[in-house]
């Protein structure tokens, strides 16, 4: 038999239902309820914690809006595998659109003291190290999105060794297999700029030559930033679409 | 007593929910629930459509994702009284962020004939014409976005007559009050591009100067495009955060 598990809020005036979709995200991250798997149906959690099942509904509410988890009308409540629809790609439109996934290529690979930004975003100290990954996304050979990616050494040492070569075109499948790592949030930050030389020359564009950069922080299930990313593309191809009601 | 409403599918393959959906939204743009007020309960509204409970819930779940209607945890479903978070400025950054509400200035309101993009989405045959509004907004005195807002007459005649000096600096209030006309949705389309002379003037920006463009296609209660916005603002300004999860 489960014992009952007591909710404690954590921070003073904490909502009964914020402690308890805290309780419920520390199960998760346990690995109690693996990735992709159901949670248990609502009055045995509710009964768990000793809570109400409108308490247990908003905390659950809750984590579903946080990304943690999914409800599936008429099936139930699921811990999320991943991050969908989080591609670098949606930002910007080349050529067809035929929903090709884009050739990705690491030009480089380098543990470096990881610069003031991207250690307080990473939660690092002063002078850490991280691993860099500079890799260039093509669509039918053509050069698209240059990327800078930064990535702890504590989660990610498992990156540092081996053929890059050989990774896989899509990341965040590779971070889970590799390194256990999920992720499954992640914010994006869109502004305008102007290609350095240097960055340029990845994308076949002139020093100058105005780009959209995108600064992305990727969180793990428990919350933590696990990546930091600028991608840079041409900004005459970025196309988002908001909608808001 | 309120007779039976029968959901009739109006396409082949239509689904109950989203047929009773249908239903549900001209009853309100029929006036039936005026924006702001409350939806009768669940089980009145079930019993009215003659579906079964889990069929409405689906149906308000459709409305309440297309911003028709808000659920308020605890308290009821209500229609909306209008789009909240749709201001353009939220794609900039200028000066402080102190939340003042931007001057705005109409420098123009001509009856023109529509582009032929403006009038494929506003709806309009080729050749007719269409009240076309230019506006500059200014934060402390510096002008921050230029507008070309183009309105169709059908709904909007009201507007190009007497002084818009006079206008509220927030256009959808005043639809609304003089208009009728409540805006409920918006589509907001983002690129980058150049100034030309013409619009740099207003914006105290040279000709060629980078700008970002946002196209935006708004949607009153029925769901009709009833304006199409052009907003042109400094790129080096523009700042835009999308989390995914």
């Amino acid at each position: 038999m489960t014992p009952s598990l007591t909710v404690v809020p954590v921070e003073p005036g904490q909502s009964r239902y914020a402690a308890l979709a805290a309780a419920l995200r520390a199960r998760v991250v346990a690995g109690e309820w693996p990735p992709g798997s159901a949670l248990p149906a609502e009055q045995t959690l509710a009964a768990e914690h000793g809570v109400a099942l409108g308490t247990l509904r908003r905390a659950l509410e809750l984590l579903a809006d946080r990304g943690l988890i999914e409800r599936i009308h008429g099936r139930g409540t699921f811990v999320r595998a991943g991050m969908t629809g989080g591609t670098m790609m949606r930002f910007f439109r080349f050529g067809e659109g035929t929903g090709e996934v884009p050739a990705s290529r690491i030009v480089s690979r380098q543990v470096l003291v990881a610069p003031a930004e991207v250690a307080r975003r990473l939660g690092l100290a002063r002078g850490d190290t991280a691993l860099r990954l500079q890799r260039v996304r093509s669509l039918s050979g053509q050069p698209c999105v240059y990327e800078e990616i930064w990535l702890p050494l504590a989660l990610f040492a498992d990156l540092a060794e081996g053929e890059a070569a050989a990774w896989s075109d899509l990341l965040y499948p590779m971070f889970a297999e590799r390194c256990g790592v999920h992720v499954h949030r992640a914010v994006d930050e869109i502004a305008f700029g102007a290609l350095t030389a240097a960055q340029g020359r990845h994308l076949a564009l002139p020093a100058g030559h105005p780009c959209a950069l995108v600064t992305r922080s990727a969180y793990d299930l428990a919350g933590h930033c696990v990546e930091v990313r600028y991608t840079r593309g041409d900004a005459h191809a970025f196309h988002y679409t908001v909608t808001i009601t």
